[in-house]
């Protein structure tokens, strides 16, 4: 598994409108132990800015359009969700900062734990020291 | 646990918006094991009308407004969500049907079993007979 990715549910259309199933294991690689959703955000608002050791998380926006930016060790990209169809993938010591929150937006996260504040990075200095190590043992012992 | 109730749930409120956290076993009586999301339904559409031999479920209304007709035997209610940090658990042989979908609403339903088509119980009749049955079972096993 990447350590973050685009993900792409199945949409069930029919004449009373979309259904998309998410089950664990299967269209997310966790158990689910827990999801959140954040709504009411003014557009100018910024959320996340953090990374977690452990977490995995899958974002998902259910109405209207919400950005993400995601910081890996020599990498950064801006991913926007605008389609219940998609989620995006973040594991563990991936940097992600939410913004331009359109009115309205709904932002459902599927979590693989419980919350635990101990989990949370939210220096970035921290952050880079421990995902540079982490990312690069990872590469040493890929095959 | 009632057959059919709502829950509160937290509502984490902040400069950045509202943040609702759901953990299993905790903010709802079960593990989830899988969530799924209905959105774009035209406000005349109908949808659910049926019930569950097993499962149970929380559904959740993330923006805009969705009623749900709830019928037990010898009971019937109609319950409005529109409101992110409430939820209507229905548990198992309580028949439902969802109705009135604003514009723009989005249902979130957190479940405790993968899907099964199985488990489904889509004719009324038949439904009241394995309710009143369970029901009438269950209120002679009451202490």
């Amino acid at each position: 598994m990447d350590h973050y990715t685009l993900l792409n549910f199945k949409d069930c259309v029919s004449k009373g409108g979309h259904l998309t199933p998410i089950e664990e294991q299967i269209d997310v690689p966790f158990q689910i132990k827990r999801v959140y959703y954040i709504t009411g955000v003014a557009q100018a608002a910024e959320r996340g800015c953090h990374a977690h050791k452990n977490l995995q998380q899958v974002l998902i926006c259910l109405n209207g359009s919400i950005s993400i930016r995601i910081k890996a060790p020599n990498k950064e990209e801006i991913v926007t969700l605008n389609n219940p169809s998609a989620g995006l993938y973040i594991g563990p010591l991936v940097w992600s900062e939410l913004f331009d929150f359109t009115k309205g937006s709904v932002l459902l996260v599927v979590a693989s734990e419980h919350y635990s504040a101990n989990d949370y990075i939210a220096d970035y200095n921290l952050y880079l020291t421990e995902a540079q190590a982490a990312f690069q043992e990872h590469q040493n012992t890929d095959p």
